[in-house]
C-alpha cells in the first residue's frame, strides 16, 4: 500500500512510523509511506500557507494553493494520489468498517491541517472527509496517524500472529470479555476458576456471557445492531433482573 | 499540568512532544511530561512482560505485575498518580465533554497497552477506561497522544490564540461553516459574495445557516440534542423542501 501524508509537521509522523507494527509494514515493503510538507510549496514571500478568513473571526485558515500544488506533485511522482482523505471535524465518523475498506486500497493520501480550518475549496480535491471522534484536536496529525494505524494493521502479513486481528472487539459485534495470564494468584487477586478449569466448552460460555454482559452494562447501543440467538436473549432477561 | 505515560514503545511518543502544541506547552512549563517504560520494571528473567491468555485463545496479554510496580514507582516520585487512564476499546467514549473535564485535573496518568489485551486485574487501580473510537489500534500509545493533544489544548494560555478554542467544532453543537481566505478568485473558484460584503450581520447569518445545514446533512443527531432557535426550525424545514 502507498501512502502520503501531506502535513505542516511531518516530524510528529517519526515515532509512529520507525516503531511499532506500521514501522514493520515498512521494513518488510508491504507499506511505502512518503511525507510532503506542503509549506515547500507556497508561493508566498514569507512562506506563509495561511490567511485571515473572509468575512472577519478568529483564527487563520489553510490556504488552497500550497494544497493544490503539493497535491499535484505527490500526483506527478506516484502516477496517482488514490483516495484523498482530508481530516476534519465534520468528515464522516472513521471506525472499524471504515478501516476495513481503506485496507482494500492501493494508495491513500491524508491532508492534515492545522490552524482554524481550511479554505473550503480544498475539499475540491479531496474524495473523503473523515473524522476520529468528537473532540478538537490541535491538527490533522494524529487523526492521520490514528487511521493509518487501524488500516494497516489489515493488511496480510503485518500482524505476526494472523489470528489475532479477527478476534478483537467491535469485529465480533460486542466487547472483549476479561482476559487474564499468569500468575493465578497475584498479590492475593486470582484468576476465575473456570478459566482454570481445562473445560472448553464451559471457558467458551464463560467468555461468549462476559462479553455480552459488559457490552450490555457499557455499550447498549452495539447490541441494538445485533442479531441476538436464544441463549443471548435469555442472558440478557437475567442481566436485567440483576439490575433492578 | 503532571502527565505521566506508561508505555512500552516511549519512543512513538517523540515527535508529538517536540513539535506542535504540546511540545510548547512543555516548553512554557504548563505541561510536565514523563514517560516510563514498564518493560523496566518485569521481573521476569527474559523481560517478557507478556504471556498466553487463561483459557486458550490467540494473542498475548500484558501481565499484572509490570504494571502495578511502574505504577508504584511514579507515585512515589510524584508523589501522587492523579487520574489514572487505561486505553480500552471498551472505555468510555472520548470526546470534547471528557477533554473538558480533563482539563481541569492537576494530573493524569496513561497507560497503554499492547498485544491483544491487558490482564483483568490490572483494571484495580485504574481510574478511568477511555476509547476513543470504535475501531482497534495495534497500542494504546495513540489514544494516549490524541486524549492529551485534546486536553491539553484546553489549558489556558497554550494556544496562542485564546478566541480559537470556544469557536470550533463541537463546542457550539454545530459543525463549521465553509471557510475562505485569500485569493477571492483562486484558479476560477470564487469566494461567495456575501463574505466579501462587509455587511456583519449578513455574514453572521449566512455562516449560521451554512452550519446548520451541513449539520443537518451529516450529523443530524447532533440537532436532536439542540435547543433549537424560531429562525433554526424555519431553516430547517427549507433545507427539508430542498431535500424532496
Amino acid at each position: 500500500m502507498k501512502i502520503d501524508i501531506l502535513s505542516l509537521f511531518p516530524e510528529m509522523f517519526g515515532g509512529i512510523l520507525s516503531s511499532s507494527i506500521i514501522g514493520k509494514a515498512v521494513e518488510k515493503n508491504i507499506l511505502d509511506v512518503s511525507l510532503t510538507n506542503f509549506r515547500d510549496f507556497t508561493t508566498d514571500r514569507q512562506n506563509h500557507v495561511d490567511d485571515y478568513p473572509y468575512g472577519g473571526g478568529a483564527g487563520m485558515l489553510l490556504q488552497a494553493q500550497p494544497i493544490y500544488d503539493a497535491l499535484a506533485d505527490v500526483n506527478e511522482k506516484r502516477g496517482s494520489l488514490g483516495r484523498v482523505i482530508l481530516l476534519d471535524p465534520a468528515g464522516r465518523k472513521f471506525d472499524q468498517k471504515a478501516a476495513e475498506e481503506l485496507a482494500k486500497e492501493p494508495q491513500l493520501t491524508f491532508i492534515c491541517g492545522h490552524y482554524e480550518g481550511y479554505d473550503e475549496r480544498i475539499k475540491r480535491l479531496v474524495t473523503d472527509e473523515f473524522s476520529i471522534g468528537d473532540f478538537v484536536l490541535t491538527g490533522g496529525e494524529l487523526g492521520a496517524m490514528v487511521m493509518i494505524d487501524a488500516t494497516v494493521r489489515l493488511l496480510p502479513e503485518v500482524l505476526g500472529n494472523s489470528a489475532s486481528a479477527p478476534d478483537d472487539s467491535f469485529s465480533s459485534g460486542l466487547l472483549e470479555y476479561p482476559q487474564y495470564t499468569r500468575p493465578a494468584d497475584f498479590r492475593g487477586l486470582k484468576v476465575p476458576d473456570v478459566l482454570l478449569s481445562g473445560n472448553h466448552q464451559k471457558i467458551a460460555e464463560w467468555r461468549q456471557k462476559e462479553a455480552l454482559y459488559k457490552t450490555y452494562q457499557r455499550r447498549p447501543d452495539l447490541l441494538e445492531e445485533r442479531q441476538l440467538s436464544e441463549k443471548e436473549k435469555h442472558w440478557i432477561s437475567l442481566f436485567k433482573q440483576k439490575r433492578s
